[in-house]
């Protein structure tokens, strides 16, 4: 049999591998993406879909320009993936509440609140706003800005754009080895193999095995994450309800998200019963009147995490043609077109920002001592 | 206990009812639904969502206004459910391309053609605008005006805009019996007993039961239409395929929508194996490609039809207050926002369109022989 | 159209429905079913299949051999479903383990360990016996001859030995009313009209509109119970636990039915948030491993309670010919078969032990205060 | 970490992976199972549970004393693990009845008409055995001894049996590399490490991967097989009908699990529309009555083909303590005990059948040309 040939081989269909597949079918580079079972079906469908909330601001100090780029791009990709591909990504604005129950706790959000589009309201306030939250609250920060997406859907988003574009994309086959060959890789797979000039590894936290393979140090660990969410049969909610790492966030359509766990190092890809238990409490003491709502389906999902909660997004530093694009942790969804775009600057031998690709190098050592460097 | 008292009261929460609800509420009206299972759960959840596509015209000419105000109406509804209630009605634009296999289909839709956003496409236009269709195709007529929505997110838009409005639903509340009181009406349900001035049914084809009450010799028979989804794993499809009865409809996700069988006098709300198996072969015919893709979920519904296909929507000729809304038959989704309009102005003795009330009233007799009458 | 006609009609499908459907056809006698849904898809298919767990012993002293007739029925139902029709009610031993957390739960038990099939266990020997009981018990009265069956298969064995015997069941067919006509009842239903020399009502919790039109005082009261079910990837549990009114029974293959809430007059058959959070504490509690497990399902049922909490069985006092076999509550699964052979022997004028015939008899009164009568 | 040691590590927690694993605890060696996902999740969820319908007895001509014994075994493991696990493999007999539609079709079977289990019906016969069976036939082979199982419980059972014997079985836990050390083996996974004296392959169609990395030139091809269930609201169907390849088959409860589809060297785990289409053309054409039925659920599994049929059961000629168990086709769920007791007599060092060591070995080789050795 024929072996097929592309200029570019993305191992791994989540929302990272298929952006850098969108991007760089754009540049009419022959792109092929290689997903072990279904486009998105790993930890991608299993994200809430904030677009930024999640951050803690501090990590991304250098980089906050990346975030901010790949959030802004969103507006766009929106209109453009409904136009020209029938997906919509389900963009949707409302704002953030950040539910605040004690002084301490407004104390730390000082910094967040000084920003122009964050705002304090007082519980009179926050419930004129949103009857459901909580009673027990002293107020919320309000960030109006904020942005949510329905991360499956733009997955999918990415991907009809990259079938657009010329892509090829193939499902249930996956990658057991990429072997240097020639100027290029050959690519083994379950089913068929292939070869292409440049290999982009995108397999969120089942990237591991080629980090090693390619003689890097780094490990990610999965850092698992429940959900469950749950149908509205009352008055809408129309903003996030938000405290610490847990969250409500509404749907476009009757559906509130409810999460999320974190579990370190546990790479059991379905929810437990004490998951589950855990965020249900977490969201009753949210927004109260949950209890009298239908659940209605409850997941899980594996995020991927680096020792510096950073991901890797670079070239090999000794095989050329070999990238890496991996360990978004909390904020692939968001990180999404920002990834894909470096990845497609970086092939294409166009200038990229000095401070990312510092930042995400893939030979950048933990500088912490270990047990610091992998938090939860 | 204390009896609920409403100045409206809905019996049925399908998309009829739920619009009824939205725009009396809108008025100030106190307003309650009476839902026997789940908002939208029966035929209204089942319906594939095109907005006219079904019609034939000749049908509707004496009141093709209300259906073209309807359709209308469907552009600012969409709007204004996703800013207040952040509910999707997820309309989509896209058009038809009814698939023409002979000369003689092309002869039969010689009138439509004549109408300005309607066109022919030769096959090879129509192998342009779509990969999908079928090579066996002598051409399309492409309306380039179609809409759809998805019916049930339409449904509950209405619902959410009524409930901010004021109104109130009751779900899992089977009303058993409506008996005159005062100037009124006692509602007795499986549930609690209510009190309403006035009384609109809108149980779509389970309103029998109601109409004989009423001393009216109506009888809506069902015709059992059946469906099915797939997982579009290729390029996007981007408009609606169409020929004689059966359609693929895309979503605005990966869906593709299939249907529909026509079962004439069947209750079964389940889909049949038969039932599948006809709409799968149907699919293919239009869309070989579909062979590949991935089967998803399957379902039926109940189309509630009248002798003469036409809706009633009216009040009771004796009864003062009480009134009806069922009978949509294909197009209940398209006729929702009217029929809302409709019963409101009635109900506040506002003027309404005389061809409209003449078509639906509740007292038109079968003027054709029985057996012509119902026809499937 | 001919209206068919039978010897004996049964409204309602459920497991109560079914069985009278089978032990009447078995006797030659024309049966139908007429089912507005489908068969056993109400109360019935939400119960987790305790044989006699359940009753409070104080409640059937008079009746109490009703309840043990009809317990026994079960082992040989379960050969001749599984050899007749191929239908396996899943009928497994194991005992059940009354979990005791202190000396005033264990006094209370007391005159039940006295029974010959019940024994103390010391916590060490509860340990001995299932890992995964709790820890922080005293031990727990172990039921040995304790039976459960899966509710749904047991009604589908009732289903299709009443096909078998050549009975008649209609399915999506919702009885609207019942009307005296000669010597019989004409049937009204959503679909057809049929009639029937005898009539059964067997509608669970909704057949309070049949006792009202009847002119029988009698309101059953729903009391909702909620469930969830999980997959147990751990050794397996071999012996029902239960404490107080909770329970988690094994399946026969890797699920766990933990129940149920007990919700007073609460109409919705859909699980709430809250209800499903208070079981899910319940069942760690009693079985703190069930954490680690994955969650499966979660669903609800209506329990159709009497006043005095026993069913009504019986011909109706005035119209020959009309039965009722209602208000099973907690018990319908238990009680099916002797609700069945009762029926049959009632229509069929057999002798029946007189005290069941007074227990369970239609114009027996509130003796109680109401408020005390119905009690949850 | 310290690293998990044990004598036996099992790859693949399908049947044939449980199975070992349960023969080998039995006898007191301390074994693992690390599953790549969840136990039975893949193939084995898949199949129908026929034990021997779909042998061809050509191939097995020299083994069938293999397929044989294993069948045997289902008798005694039924019980027991209903015994100690409470597992219910669901063992049913009632026979196959192999429909003939010609005369050619009927000497087809005459050798297998010879066997003392065999029958030859008559086309009225067969209608008084099965009213289902479709009217179009000569009459049927009647294949009285037939068995099947669920083969999900009986993976269950061999898992649950295991775990009671003291075995580990580790879900999620995809193993990268096994890598020879010391006397034994090094296990790398996603997870964690693992050592263990012996190893024993048994990953299905996914063994390709150890096969090379171990040395051997085989390739196992996936042979898809896409199924469908229905819910029979008719009369019971008491016998499996069959027809070449495909299949009805009665499950304990309402479901016919209808199959199956051959698609060679299809990675895809899910069903395609043409593929669910194929089967109720099928289904229909044994079984006309299926029409009005309520499809249920679709899926689709791989069945590991070598090139001549047969599995790949037995030592490794050069690495000694490293074993492969796979390739089992279309009778995995036949051949599992006996594949679990061969791999136990072989690791024991006990004497196994001289015909099986040959047929199974690793080191056979491909005597027919290819092309021809690879059929569907
Ligand atoms: C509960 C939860 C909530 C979250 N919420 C948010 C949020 O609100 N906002 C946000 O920005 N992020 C959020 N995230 C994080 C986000 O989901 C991830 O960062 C992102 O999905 C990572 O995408 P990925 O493409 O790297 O990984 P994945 O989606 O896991 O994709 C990797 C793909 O690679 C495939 N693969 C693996 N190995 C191979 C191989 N050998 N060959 C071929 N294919 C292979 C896998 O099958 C998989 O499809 C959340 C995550 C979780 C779990
Ligand atoms: C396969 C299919 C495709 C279709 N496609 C389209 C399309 O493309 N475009 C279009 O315009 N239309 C379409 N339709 C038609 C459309 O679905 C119907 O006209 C519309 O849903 C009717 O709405 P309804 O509210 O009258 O009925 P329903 O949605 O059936 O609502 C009636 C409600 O009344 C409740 N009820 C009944 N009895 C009682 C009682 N006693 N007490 C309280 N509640 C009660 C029921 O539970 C139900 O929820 C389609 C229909 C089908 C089946
Ligand atoms: C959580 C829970 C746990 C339980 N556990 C146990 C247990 O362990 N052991 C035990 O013995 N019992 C148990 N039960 C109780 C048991 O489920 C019920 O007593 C039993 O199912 C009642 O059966 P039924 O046939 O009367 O009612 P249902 O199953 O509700 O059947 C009534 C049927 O009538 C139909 N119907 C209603 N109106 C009409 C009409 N107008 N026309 C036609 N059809 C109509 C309905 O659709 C329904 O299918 C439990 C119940 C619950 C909710
Ligand atoms: C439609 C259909 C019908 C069938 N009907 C029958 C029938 O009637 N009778 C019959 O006898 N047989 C039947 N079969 C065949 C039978 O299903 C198979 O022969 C059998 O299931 C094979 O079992 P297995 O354990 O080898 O494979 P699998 O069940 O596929 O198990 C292999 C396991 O290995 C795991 N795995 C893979 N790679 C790794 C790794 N690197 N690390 C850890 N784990 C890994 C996988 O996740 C999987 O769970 C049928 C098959 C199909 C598809």
């Amino acid at each position: 049999m024929q072996i097929q040939k592309f200029e570019a081989a993305v191992i791994g269909g989540g929302i990272i591998g298929n952006a850098i597949a969108y991007y760089l079918s754009a540049e009419n580079i022959q792109t092929a993406v290689m997903e072990a079972n279904e486009v998105g079906g790993k930890t991608t469908s299993a994200a809430a879909g904030m677009l930024g909330a999640h951050s803690e601001w501090e990590e991304f100090k250098d980089v906050y320009s990346f975030v901010a780029d790949s959030h802004y791009q969103y507006d766009s990709l929106s209109k453009q993936l409904k136009e020209t591909c029938g997906i919509d990504i389900e963009l949707k604005k409302g704002g953030i509440l950040n539910l605040v129950f004690s002084e301490e706790e407004k104390r730390k959000l000082e910094a967040v609140m000084k920003l122009p589009s964050v705002q304090w309201l007082s519980k009179v306030e926050v419930y004129k706003a949103e009857k459901h939250a909580s009673q027990e609250i002293l107020g919320a920060v309000y960030m109006k800005d904020d942005v949510h997406v329905t991360p499956l859907s733009a997955c999918n988003g990415f991907w009809k754009g990259a079938l657009k574009n010329g892509a090829q994309i193939f499902e249930h086959t996956m990658v057991l080895e990429v072997v240097q060959q020639g100027t290029g890789f050959l690519i083994k797979t379950t089913n068929n193999s292939f070869y292409a000039e440049n290999v982009i590894i995108a397999c969120g936290v089942w990237s591991n095995k080629f980090f090693s393979e390619a003689g890097l140090q780094h490990a990610l660990v999965p850092v698992k994450g429940e959900c469950l969410s749950v149908i509205n049969d009352k008055m809408p909610l129309t903003k996030t309800l938000f405290h610490e790492k847990s969250y409500i966030v509404p749907r476009n359509n009757n559906q509130l998200v409810i999460g999320a766990t974190q579990k370190w190092n546990d790479w059991n890809e379905l929810p437990s019963f004490g998951g589950i238990q855990e965020i249900m409490e977490k969201a009753k003491s949210l927004m109260p009147e949950i209890s009298t709502m239908r659940p209605h389906r409850f997941w899980a999902g594996l995020r991927p995490q680096s020792f510096d909660k950073r991901p890797f997004i670079g070239e090999h530093p000794e095989t050329k043609g070999l990238y890496f694009a991996a360990g978004h942790q909390r904020n692939g969804i968001l990180m999404a077109p920002a990834t894909g775009m470096m990845i497609r600057d970086l092939l294409m031998e166009r200038s990229v920002n000095k401070d990312w690709v510092n930042a995400f190098k893939l030979d950048r050592v933990e500088k912490v001592a270990e047990g610091k460097g992998v938090l939860q």
